[in-house]
């Protein structure tokens, strides 16, 4: 059917989706910047989307119970910029959209996370947002099983084209939705056959029809410029069969420019103002640039409140529940904070300082999340098939899965990256504090996901066990060296490296407080003494802190992190033995020693004492502490790696690589 | 089928067969770490291919016409050095085996490329070697378009297990091979059932056949324990049909161990004792750990002589070139760096100075490539999709594909992390120097195979455009901050931000001179002008140089990298005005400088200067320069970025997170 036909045979539908289609293409014509080719090609399906499928309700873009809409494809921002403007979401205005990519909008390039209401995950990088989806899904099954259909019974939609399904997380994603029977989410394939550099078969000759059926999930189809062939299938869609759903939706990349469409041109750049005018005829759209008519925009809005009634009636079923369940659910769908938290680190804590447990501190996270996960049912664990490594299975927990929505613990199979993103949209979603497990070397894998969880505030946790070549035989490949320091540049993360199960506990304790930054805990495999002598305040919290005192003015100044401040502790004892007064700094974590006043820093490192920091990874964080903070290039030194580690013996590596206290004793002397 | 009907219905190969399995639980169980599950369940397959298939001469590793063998689940590295010793590989003696994960000793915990010869990648990180052998038979294929089956004509086989193909990466690379339609790419499955956690059906549901038929491969199956239908199967495999063969071989975990097979418990520990002594009486096998019966390690030897006769007839094909084509084939395959490339360094850099552009980094990369790709038949080009954002592709390069192989410009589709991987096995099997592009905040998709690169030492080169805020209104998600951080995190890591045209033509020259160290170049998107006003010595080499002399003693030296330069320059005008004598330093390399003299470096960075750093990025790896090497932190500022970037136009967030000239002169004056 060619585009007149199409408009004279459904012209309510047309004008709607219209509208869509200009806003697009004149905001990215107004920036001179963006991809119009996108919003273009699937206003149609978008249009029957939030006309007769979508649960949600404009004026409250928070209500808990709506459907989760994503953009994964996030480069066509300006589909959901207009979908949000459209509807009625009172931040989405049309000063926005017209600002659209200019600094200090919430239109930004990519859409933004708890920039703009509406979007309920950064999308951009491609294939997050598809495998971010799969953690609302889990989310939505596992909090519907424990607080019934009648507080929770909402779909995940998602828009994703062949640059998500071409990414190799969206395998992962997938096939863990497929395994886990994901039947609320439905993925909306944007098979426009184009990307940046041209035809799909440049490419890609992949049958994705094929492929999702074989990760276990049904697969539908419709002419994605033709709302009754889309309606017909996302009401299928919408009809669980026990399976994800994909909806093949064939479109035409920039749909109706008439010398742009169904190329690369139409992608990433304006369409250009002679181009621009024949769409516009094409559309039979002759009102102004970002002028839409009365009628169509009341349209528009009166969809916007399609779901006020249903919001309306969850509202009074919240109501109804007794106090105490209500307070709960409330807490819950909120993400607050734990009130049983801190009093279960108190008490773990002072256990521990009579068990005196010599444990390896990823062992230690067992024990504390043995204690927690009994008093938060809110703690949703996992781990990348590293369960009985990563010690992240506390009993009683029970596994998630297709048979047991009320489990705790999800097998996210070899997994990284989509574990990672997982995470982030259950805790998106809301209901659950997500924290996974693997090697802290395979932070290279889950990379991609776990930048997102800095740049949106999402406060999930990294449980990365092996964190040095104390883990020994497995070699190079699996011994990180450089994954402390790529934690620590990255903005808005916490990076915790506890040197016991009581810094253990801090660690546990500020990274299920957070509410706006995740946490790395970089863990042991190796067995590590009980050093901390008392169990009071958190001292972790400060970042950095004295361990052990020199008995008198300090003349050296030894830090370390994790398993390396044993080696500090030892080398101070024989400094002092030596009658070197020796302090012991335990540098737990960077990020939260900047944060501490200069005070509080200069009292911890004071000026004009030799200073060596201990660490088996790369230096570069380290100067910051070495060299800033009134320490000086002669009087300072680092004990760790300069590059890959080895496979033996972590004993016999620590020996090989000089990280001993031998190696720190005699560089003290030599520096004094 | 028991095991004892095994035994006795195929003997011979009974014995070669368990030859392998006693030495790998043997090895396990001394080292008391590893895993030996997998070597005993792939044994037979192993067996087979290498008494019957695979292409090599246990005599000559390094032969160019070997069939590529590669143990994708690397974990099972007893696997590759028992074949290895067993066919009488000369490195890989009895006390290599017999030391098996001990420092010092060839065989690592897992598999590494360099450390021993037979070994063609390094494995251990789940995904990498199948997604490394497709890029093994890109090369294969484009060398046999260029030189003839006469001289290139092998296979390249992988043993992958479920590990491997939940990554994501194994989506990426079975597409990328499918599409390419890599025929002479075998993988053979191991498909035990079984990962750390448990049974597959733990995590995962996907039906592999159908999944790799949708990508384009042919798919075959086999008794994984049955010696005449793996032959079968290999045999088949070994046919050329168009597409790339997925050999589904199942397997039993541990086969053989009475109480431990088909378990978990078998995977990742030593068998045990006892377990031991059962499974050696279940395989018939009475004798002393590592002793292998003389009669069946003559066998095993006489495999790894099969190829002996194909090397000896290829030697000869070789010998009979004439003379410039045989010693340009010999320095192909010996990835010997080209003669031509300094030379047509030299000349464009000439012309680069009369020309004075003012282009994008980016840009000027695909400026110089247009000159080296006229020169250096091997290097062969890609990108992630970004082919004219990158610019990666020059003129003349022709599309490899299936229909042109001798195309020498790969459009990887939406793939960073298959990309970087494929890059790796083009390198490592020999003919070409590979670069492919991406923007460099999804340095974060590929890092699991840039790591190895760089671990390996494998020279390819990271083309990474987009390298700041300066990317503009893409917005956060897009705009690297802390990846020039991780970069230089990593170790045998060269990372390289040009300033101009003449820097990125050395840049160019550095990375296309290494041999065993890759090279990020980070490029920009926005225009720079020509700052270097000489084009002899490769300057950028040094690491950090002089671009811009104070006119007396300098009082301030600013140091910048990239497009920043441009703002040290102006600052320093600014500084000069004013009457403050400015030295400008560029530091395109921070690894480079750090290899300079300690005079050079205090030539370049005189102590008792201010000194600022002025970089789009985070402060990180920069403490060094601006607190060390005799820098204080009361005389020393950065100009960068602390958090996250913004959706915008490129000039509006340089002046709104301060990363202006102004700012620099403002602060060089109030540290003075």
């Amino acid at each position: 059917m060619d585009i007149a036909a199409r408009r004279t045979a459904n012209p309510d539908h047309w004008n709607l989706a219209s509208a869509i289609r200009v806003l697009s293409m004149d905001a990215v014509e107004a920036a001179n910047s963006g991809h119009p080719g996108m919003p273009m090609g699937m206003a149609d399906v978008a249009t029957v989307l939030f006309r007769n499928h979508l649960k949600f309700d404009a004026s409250a873009p928070h209500w808990f119970d709506r459907d989760r809409f994503i953009l994964s494809a996030g480069h066509g921002s300006m589909l959901i910029y207009s979908l949000l403007h459209l509807t009625g979401y009172e931040q989405m205005t049309l000063d926005q959209v017209r600002n659209f990519r200019q600094l200090g909008a919430i239109t930004a390039g990519h859409p933004e996370y708890g920039h703009v209401e509406g979007v309920e995950t950064t999308t951009g990088p491609l294939g997050q947002g598809i495998a971010t989806a799969v953690g609302f899904a889990i989310a939505e099954e596992a909090l519907r099983a424990e607080y019934g259909q009648a507080l929770c019974d909402h779909r995940t939609w998602v828009i994703a084209g062949d640059g998500c399904l071409m990414e190799g997380i969206s395998h992962e994603a997938i096939a863990l939705a497929g395994h886990q029977k994901l039947s609320r989410l439905v993925v909306l394939w944007d098979n426009n056959d184009i990307t940046i550099d041209g035809r799909v078969s440049l490419s890609d000759a992949t049958d994705q029809h094929a492929r999702f059926a074989a990760a276990g999930w049904r697969v539908l189809s419709c002419d994605g410029h033709d709302a009754a062939d889309i309606d017909r299938a996302l009401t299928e869609a919408a009809q669980d069969d026990g399976r994800p759903t994909l909806v093949d939706c064939k479109t035409i990349i920039g749909f109706g420019a008439p010398n742009k469409a169904d190329s690369s041109k139409v992608h990433g750049s304006p369409l250009g103002k002679d181009e621009i005018a024949a769409t516009r005829e094409a559309y039979g759209w002759s009102h102004e640039p970002f002028m839409i008519p009365e009628e169509i925009l009341a349209e528009w809005r009166r969809i916007g409140q399609r779901g006020a009634q249903a919001r309306a009636e969850w509202n009074e079923r919240v109501d109804a529940l007794t106090g105490d369940h209500r307070d709960d659910f409330a807490r819950r769908i909120g993400n607050e904070v734990s009130p049983a938290l801190e009093g279960a680190i108190r008490d773990f804590k002072g256990r521990t300082l009579q068990d005196k447990p010599k444990v390896a501190t990823r062992k230690a996270s067992e024990n504390v999340l043995e204690a927690l996960n009994a008093v938060m049912p809110e703690n949703f664990g996992g781990s990348a098939d590293l369960t009985g490594s990563n010690n992240t299975k506390t009993g009683g927990q029970g596994i998630f899965d297709a048979d047991n929505r009320k489990g705790r613990y999800l097998h996210y199979g070899i997994r990284e990256h989509g574990m990672a993103a997982a995470m982030n949209g259950i805790w998106l979603h809301g209901g659950f504090r997500p924290y996974g497990g693997t090697f802290l070397t395979f932070t290279d894998y889950a990379r991609g996901a776990m930048r997102l969880s800095a740049l949106m505030g999402v406060p999930v946790v990294y449980v990365m066990t092996h964190d040095s070549i104390g883990l020994g035989e497995d070699g190079p490949t699996h011994q990180p060296v450089e994954h402390l320091a790529i934690c620590r540049a990255t903005p808005n993360t916490l990076t915790l490296r506890p040197c016991d199960q009581i810094e253990t506990a801090e660690a546990w304790e500020i990274a299920l407080s957070q509410d706006a930054t995740p946490s790395v805990l970089a863990l042991s495999r190796q067995n590590l003494p009980l050093l901390r002598q008392d169990s009071g305040e958190n001292l972790t919290a400060k970042g950095a802190y004295v361990l052990r005192e020199a008995t008198a003015d300090a003349k050296v100044v030894l830090m370390a992190t994790g398993s390396e401040v044993e080696i500090a502790v030892a080398a101070r004892d024989a400094l002092e033995a030596d009658g070197i007064p020796t302090r012991v700094v335990s540098v737990p974590s960077m990020e939260l020693f900047r944060d501490q006043p200069k005070s509080y820093r200069e009292e911890v490192l004071p000026a004009g004492t030799v200073r060596i920091a201990i660490e088996a990874a790369v230096r570069q964080p380290w100067d910051w502490l070495l060299l800033g903070e009134r320490g000086t290039e002669d009087r300072s030194a680092f004990i760790g790696m300069e590059g890959f580690g080895a496979s033996g013996p972590a004993p016999e590596l620590y020996r090989d690589f000089g990280i001993t206290a031998e190696a720190v004793t005699e560089r003290a002397k030599a520096l004094l």
